[in-house]
C-alpha cells in the first residue's frame, strides 16, 4: 500500500475512528487503525468487536493495499510532522514508513490488514434522517443517566423509540429517568431500538453541532448504522425489551414549584462542594410559598440558601442527590423550570407543558436537617 | 474577623498562596490559608514549614481578626459565587460565613488563626533587584535539570551565585548540568546561595512575564525573601557548598556542529515517541560533514532522519537520552545552536560564544546501531 494525503485529514480521521478503540481490550488488533486503500477510496477503520467507526479521507493511492497500525503511535507520528503532505507506504513484513518533506524515515511495525475486520456489510434500505445537531443534542440530554455498570446491559443503554414522526429517547439508572422527545421531519414505521450507551457516547463526540448536516440512521440485522459526513458508525443493538417507563411516571402532584434554573444550579453546585463523591448525603429542599430553601451540612462546611420561587400546593421538605438534580437541570434549556413533587418519599419530576422532556429523580431519605 | 473584598482578588490571592501548600503534608494546618485582617491590611498566607507565601488584597475590614480556612473549600466556595463583592465573617467557634448577594449562608469550619504561623519576621536590608521577567526566565531555563529526588538536597536545589553585577544560576542532576548567566543592573557583594527547587518552581509560576516590574530579593538569617507586587515568597536556604561545576565543564572539543534548533527538537521529539518513559534507550547521533543523522529503533517503531549541519572537526557517533537534549534545547532561544563533542564517552556541551549559557548532557553507551 502507498498513499499520500494531508496531515490534517489523517490526524482528524485517526482521532475519529480511534473513538471505537477499547483501551481495556486484550485483543491487540483492537488497538489498531486499519488503513484500506482501493478503487480510489482511502478509509481508516477501528473497531471494538460490536462497535465500528470508519472514516474516508481524500488522497492519492499509488498502490492499493490494507495495513493495520497501532493507533497511538500512528497518531503521534502524524502529529509530529510539520509538513502538510504525508506519504504512508508499506514495505516488507508490513513495516510501514511515514514520510513528509522534513521526515524521511519514521517507521511503524504494521500488521496484516487482511486479518483485520473492517466495516461489516450493511443494508441501508430501512433508514431515517435527522440533523447532526439534533442527534447530538438528544444524546447529550439523556446519556448522563445511564448506568455506568456494564453488568446491566439495558441500564447502560438508551431506548430509541420511533412512533410516526416522533423520536423518544429514554435512559434510566435506578435512581432517575430521563425522557426526551423530538419531531422527525417525516413519519417512519414504529420501532423500538436499544442502543449501547458506549456507542452513543462516542457518537455524540464525533457529531458536529451543525443543524444543516444530516445523519442517516439505518437499521439492519440487529445493527444500527449512522452515516454522516465521511464517517460511518456501526453498533450492535441490544436484544430485549426496555423498561416500561410510562408506568413509572406519575402525572399527579401535591406541590409544583417554578424556579430560575441557573440560580438553582448555582446553589446546588455550591452544596456539592461539601458532599464527597460517592457520599449519599442529600441536600434538603424546604419548599414553602415563594421560597425554596436548600441546606446541606458536612464536616467540611455548610450551605443554607434561599431561592425565590412560585409554588402551588402543599409545603414539602425532601432530600436529593445534588449531582442527579444538577445533571437533569443542565439538560434543560428553559430559563424557568417547573418541578412537581408528590411527597418526601416519592420522586420529583422536572417537566414542561409541551411534554418534550421529563426528568424524574428519586429522593433520598434523611433523618434530621440540623 | 469580618472583611469585604472582591471575588477576583480573593480567588487570585488563594491561588497564589496555595502554591505553598504541600498536599502530601500530614499537618492539617498546612492545608489552610490564613486570613489576617488588621491595621487596614488584609493578607492571605499559606506555608509549608520552610516555605511561606503571603499576598495582600484590597478590601474593607469591619472587624480585625485572624482565621485559618481549608484552602480547597475556601477556593471552591469563592469560585461558586457569581457576585463581585464577598464578605467573610467569623462567628462562634471559628465558624466562618462567606456571603455574597446571591449566597447568604455558605459556612466553613475555621481554625484558630493564632495557632497558625504567618509570615516570619524578615530583614530586608541586604537586597537586590531584578525584573519579574528575568527571574522567571532564568528559573525556567535551568529548573528542569534539578533532581526530583528529595534525598539529595543539593541536587534538588539550584545554586544562585552573585559576583558583582553577574547572577549565575546552576542546576544539575547527575546526568546533565544547566548554567545560565545574566547581568544585574547594579553590582552587589559576592555571595553563593542554594535555593530549594520546590520554592523556585512555585515562585516561577507566580511571577509575571513583565520586564517593567521588579522583584526585590533579600537575604537574611538563612532565608531568601522575594517581594513583588502584593506578594512575598520566603524560603529557607540550603546549607552546604554547591558542586564545583567549573571543574566539570570542558572547553576543548574534537567536533563542533551548528544545527537548526527547531529542526533538531522536532526530530528528537519524533524519536521520543518510540522510547518509553524511564527507558534508557539512546537516540544515536552520527555526525558527518554537513549532516547529523539521528536514529532510534524499538519494538513500536523507528526513526532514521538527517538534519543539515555545519561541522568542524572529527566525525562522531554518540548516544543520548532524547528527553535531556530536548529540555536543554528548549531552554535556548537561538535559531542555530552550537554543540561541542569530545568523544562518544564524554558529555556534549550546548553553548554560545557569549558564554551566557552552557548545557552539558552526558552520553549513553550503546551497543549496536542496527
Amino acid at each position: 500500500m502507498k498513499i499520500t494525503s494531508q496531515k490534517a485529514d489523517l490526524q482528524s480521521a485517526i482521532a475519529i475512528c480511534s473513538r471505537a478503540i477499547n483501551s481495556k481490550s486484550t485483543l491487540n488488533m483492537h488497538d489498531c487503525v486499519l488503513i484500506d486503500a482501493k478503487d480510489g477510496r482511502i478509509s481508516l477503520t477501528a473497531s471494538d468487536s460490536d462497535f465500528v467507526i470508519e472514516t474516508v479521507i481524500e488522497g492519492n493511492i499509488e498502490e492499493s493495499g490494507r495495513i493495520a497500525l497501532e493507533a497511538t503511535y500512528l497518531d503521534k507520528v502524524i502529529r509530529s510532522l510539520k509538513d502538510n503532505e504525508v506519504t504512508i507506504e508499506t514495505k516488507e513484513n508490513y513495516r510501514t514508513v511515514i514520510t513528509s518533506a522534513s521526515s524521511k524515515n519514521a517507521a511503524l511495525p504494521g500488521k496484516d490488514g487482511t486479518d483485520f475486520n473492517g466495516m461489516p456489510p450493511v443494508d441501508r434500505t430501512d433508514s431515517l434522517k435527522i440533523s447532526e445537531f439534533s442527534l447530538k443534542q438528544i444524546i447529550n440530554q439523556t446519556i448522563f443517566s445511564i448506568s455506568p455498570n456494564d453488568s446491566n446491559v439495558l441500564m447502560s443503554s438508551e431506548s430509541f423509540e420511533i412512533k410516526e414522526n416522533v423520536l423518544r429517547v429514554v435512559s434510566l439508572d435506578g435512581h432517575r429517568i430521563s425522557i426526551r422527545k423530538i419531531f422527525l421531519r417525516e413519519a417512519y414505521g414504529n420501532r423500538k431500538l436499544i442502543i449501547p450507551g458506549k456507542a452513543l457516547n462516542e457518537l455524540s463526540r464525533i457529531l458536529s453541532d451543525d443543524t444543516d448536516k444530516d445523519v442517516e440512521i439505518s437499521m439492519s440485522d440487529n445493527r444500527i448504522i449512522f452515516d454522516f459526513g465521511n464517517t460511518t458508525v456501526v453498533s450492535q443493538l441490544v436484544d430485549g425489551t426496555y423498561f416500561d417507563v410510562d408506568q413509572m411516571i406519575m402525572t399527579d402532584y401535591e406541590t409544583k414549584v417554578s424556579v430560575n434554573r441557573e440560580a438553582l444550579i448555582e446553589c446546588l453546585e455550591r452544596a456539592r462542594i461539601f458532599i464527597r463523591d460517592g457520599d449519599s448525603k442529600p441536600v434538603i429542599f424546604s419548599i414553602t410559598d415563594n421560597n425554596v430553601n436548600i441546606k446541606v451540612k458536612s464536616a467540611v462546611g455548610s450551605i443554607d440558601d434561599d431561592i425565590p420561587a412560585q409554588k402551588t400546593g402543599k409545603d414539602i421538605m425532601i432530600g436529593f442527590n445534588a449531582k442527579f438534580l444538577v445533571e437533569s437541570l443542565r439538560a434543560v434549556d428553559d430559563e424557568e423550570v417547573s418541578i412537581d413533587f408528590v411527597n418526601s418519599k416519592a420522586p420529583c419530576y422536572i417537566r414542561n407543558d409541551e411534554d418534550n422532556y421529563v426528568y424524574m429523580v428519586l429522593p433520598i431519605n434523611f433523618v434530621n436537617v440540623d
